[in-house]
């Protein structure tokens, strides 16, 4: 493995490409390598399409000043969504949380992007995280409720405390995502906390 | 996991990118959409010059019509480079092969990619690889030996048998690499065909 890294073996081109794939989350430098190889030889193919996917995305995509998910539109398509419920925000860490809960294609109201989850290891305190915008859109009147789609993490649970309390004045209901089982899990494989809460919250058949 | 490729829940230049970094070899769909939402939230970062090294790779690599490896001048700096041996041939099946020889740093001759191994079962015939430009080479004069860098496989060796085979009446000294144990590899872990090989070809301390 010595150099492989390091030394550079074909033109500067071929070089940068395959470290600019090497940061591309899920390709390390040796699988960067691979897939810079298969790209440039499937030069028309892959490679022109990808370098235009990229490019365009990059140009057109905004984070929404509403709700912090990412479209080619400020406010979002979710934001703006008629026939979604104004009344539900869903409050979740990422934006791909956003785009997990759309393909479940069981909520029809609208989201908040926290951009993370409160941690006191990583330094990310309150003020990292869009929560002011939150309090600031339901108190602006006309939300019944917020769901918080927050990990059943030490840290996304100390996040939806601190948000309850800070929405507590006003006076909206505040639910989580239930805890359990995950569907098509064996119970074997569960760990103790996800059976716990499992059977905290059984329901009648 | 359902409607986890084909339900759009984001706008098309994210579908878009999504779609087109899963073809990158490496990437699936799932991992394609953690790849685009860490670019997405870091455009200028990683984005934009993700795209432009892609493009300019694609315009500017070009495959070396003399030994078939990937650069951006015709011929390759690895055919042209004047220190190189002109007398030796390293016939490698892929450009990969190239850059991995060339990292090992211990080879200072020049190469010819063949695209390939024959193989049956993918239909890979003698016409499918660069043989006929070889002996062409060959046939110039001037090599002494050619040496087959091609994988101890069945279709490995059946390239080399036939490369030889074709090369045989230009009298020139066609050779293979070693096999053996890995330089780091635990005996105990090696397959037999790998120890058979090492055994039989023992060499002197």
């Amino acid at each position: 493995m010595r150099g492989s890294r390091t030394t550079p073996t074909a033109s500067p081109e071929i070089e940068r490409l395959i470290s600019q794939l090497a940061k591309v989350p899920g390709l390390g430098p040796r699988s960067a390598r691979r897939a810079a190889l298969q790209l440039l030889k499937k030069r028309d193919v892959l490679m022109v399409p990808l370098a235009e996917a990229i490019a365009q995305a990059a140009a057109a995509v905004k984070t929404c000043s509403t709700c912090g998910a990412l479209d080619t539109t400020d406010p979002c398509h979710l934001c703006v969504a008629p026939e979604r419920d104004d009344g539900v925000i869903c409050v979740v860490a990422e934006v791909g949380d956003v785009w997990a809960l759309e393909r479940a294609a069981g909520y029809r109201g609208r989201y908040h992007v926290l951009g993370g989850v409160l941690s006191a290891l990583d330094g990310i305190g309150p003020d990292e995280l869009r929560i002011d915008s939150l309090a600031a859109r339901v108190g602006q009147g006309g939300v019944r409720e917020v769901i918080l789609a927050l990990a059943a993490t030490v840290d996304g649970q100390t996040t939806s405390h601190v948000i309850t309390q800070r929405l507590a004045s006003f006076g909206v209901h505040v639910t989580r995502l239930s805890h359990g089982v995950p569907v098509g899990g064996e119970l074997e494989l569960m760990d103790d906390g996800t059976l716990f809460a499992a059977l905290q919250s059984r329901r009648p058949l």
